[in-house]
């Protein structure tokens, strides 16, 4: 079977490997019908060294189920899929506490830590099938097909960041970052009910699909300019909660420069440092607190997924190019340069 | 009038000082009638340059009030009244939202950041004085005078870190710190319901006192060792909450190793660093929080001062020695070398 696979910065290439297939009696073999490019894809496809390559590529997919180990109860042959990008039992401790992304079993963790499998290539292993799958109600030509797709990250994961900062009515939000996780904050802080939400990004189409998903201002300066440009629109005190989800070290200085006292800075972008300043200056004084982490979007797709078939919502939105497999090192080119916002894969 | 002078590292006096007074139409003068040494006055004890100083110390105190600006409404001559360790008008947006150390009034602040005052001395003018002091309905010669001082800082204290991490009945959780402040969050963890307390500390007389104020486990280990027995005790997943109680970056650290995925780290100890991890490998993978910071404690009198005027709890247990001002030197340094926990002053 054809799969994505990135040699080293810049270098992704489709290539044949070896088909998947069943492993342990708890996998599912899923052929792919609808994956797509990560921003999150974006960190390896910048600074990856050879040595680190050739990675299987992709976290976010949907597919139809061809064949299921002899203990997957849930799933059978046909069903069409949605899969987190992380794996999870979704019965331990953790997985009960919907936080999948820490699930205890030895097989759970993310797509990309799995070394010969991943979500841009024709099929799938899906280890913890009974775990990490979920059953979608549609036909896999559905037209809502991008939207049920941003299920599997971008928008479990914009939906984290408001869900960790505890937004709710009549707080002023600032998202910072204007890609497709950005994008899918602002719109689950409007679901929330905040009722100022400034998203900071200077990429003018996504900045007015921004307001479409509810953004009452943009602020398209950074740093310093930026800061001060959110403290006017915030009566000079800043905003309730930060949504941080770019992942480099500026996005959060600037989240430390545009939170309130006694804020919340919720991150979803992947960080990209490890030390960062917490002390009496940034965090300490006003006691504001820092939240976030990985998405664990399994715990969000039951509950997001209505909104998604009725129309209420359409977060696929974010999806401004779609392509076949033999695309795909073009699309990561796209979405580097910005030329793309978020690229869908049909393979 | 006479009060503590702290010249620089290990150099505190007792020294004549120009009386206070009243300045502004909100003040109050107050007598100080108990006061005390705070673990972190042992910061600047320890560390402070001659060109930072004199500075005039104390930020705990309760006293008489003898006399009052023209605006002062709530407060006569002759009333028991307790400060918070921050000035406060306690109307303003923040103060109504319980967050008065971010008082948005322009006197507000900290104790500490009043060049000629302290309340290491005979006297203090205390600003905001509305806002800022709370009547005691007890006599200034009250057996409960150490525990009634606690909720000027330590105890508030302690309590706001048990408050930000959310404790809550069932949770395992994990104190860093055998100080004053330290074992007034083990005690509020206990008044939340948490299961289990253990507390990280290695000085037997305040562990066993620890214990006293609801403490489940003790562990006298640091480090990795530390870390390592913390993790034994909780069943290999950590503490649901961390209260960290120390301020230095090794405390910072031993919380991140002791935390559950999905808990939180409480911080009241003021960080005596800038930057900290904060990345994959610390707070985010395992969807950590952080929380805390400077205590409101303001907000928090009413509330903790029945429990004891009924003597339900007995925080005043952290003073174990007691001195007049003269005293004041040797109590810093009783302290500095831990054959004191905390000093109370009676001026």
């Amino acid at each position: 079977m054809r799969a994505t696979l990135m040699h080293s910065a810049g270098d992704v290439r489709i290539e044949n490997v070896p088909d998947s297939r069943i492993e342990q009696p708890t996998d599912a073999l899923v052929r792919i019908t609808a994956s797509c490019i990560c921003g999150s894809d974006l960190h390896p496809y910048r600074s990856m060294t050879a040595e680190g390559g050739p990675a299987r590529m992709g976290h976010e997919l949907i597919g139809v189920v061809e064949e299921v180990g002899a203990d997957v109860t849930t799933l059978a042959k046909g069903d069409l899929v949605v899969s987190p990008f992380a794996i999870s039992d979704n019965v331990c401790e953790f997985c009960r506490e919907n936080l999948q992304t820490s699930c205890s079993h030895h097989e759970a963790g993310f797509w990309d830590g799995i070394a010969d499998e991943g979500g841009q290539a024709e099929a799938v292993r899906v280890p913890l099938a009974d775990g990490t799958l979920v059953k979608l109600p549609v036909a896999e030509d559905s037209a809502l097909m991008p939207s049920l797709l941003t299920l599997a990250d971008v928008f479990g994961t914009g939906y984290h960041a408001a869900k960790m900062a505890g937004v709710k009515p009549g707080d002023r939000v600032t998202v910072i970052g204007d890609g497709a996780v950005g994008l899918m904050a602002v719109l689950s802080a409007r679901r929330f009910g905040a009722e100022q939400i400034i998203l900071m990004g200077r990429h003018r189409e996504r900045t007015e699909l921004g307001r479409e998903f509810g953004a009452t201002d943009i602020v398209a300066e950074r740093g310093e300019e930026g800061i001060a440009r959110v403290r006017e629109l915030t009566g000079g005190h800043g905003s309730h909660a930060v949504l941080e989800a770019v992942g480099h070290l500026p996005a959060y200085e600037q989240a430390i420069g545009v939170v309130r006292p006694g804020g919340v800075i919720s991150r979803v972008g992947v960080p990209q440092y490890a030390d960062a300043p917490v002390g009496f200056a940034s965090l300490f004084g006003p006691n504001v607190r820092l939240a976030g982490g990985p998405a664990p979007v399994r715990a969000y797709i039951e509950e997001l997924l209505p909104a998604i078939l009725d129309g209420t919502i359409e977060p696929g939105k974010v999806f401004d190019a779609s392509t076949d497999l033999a695309g795909v090192p073009d699309g990561y080119r796209d979405m580097d340069q910005r030329r793309s916002l978020k690229v869908l894969i049909r393979p």
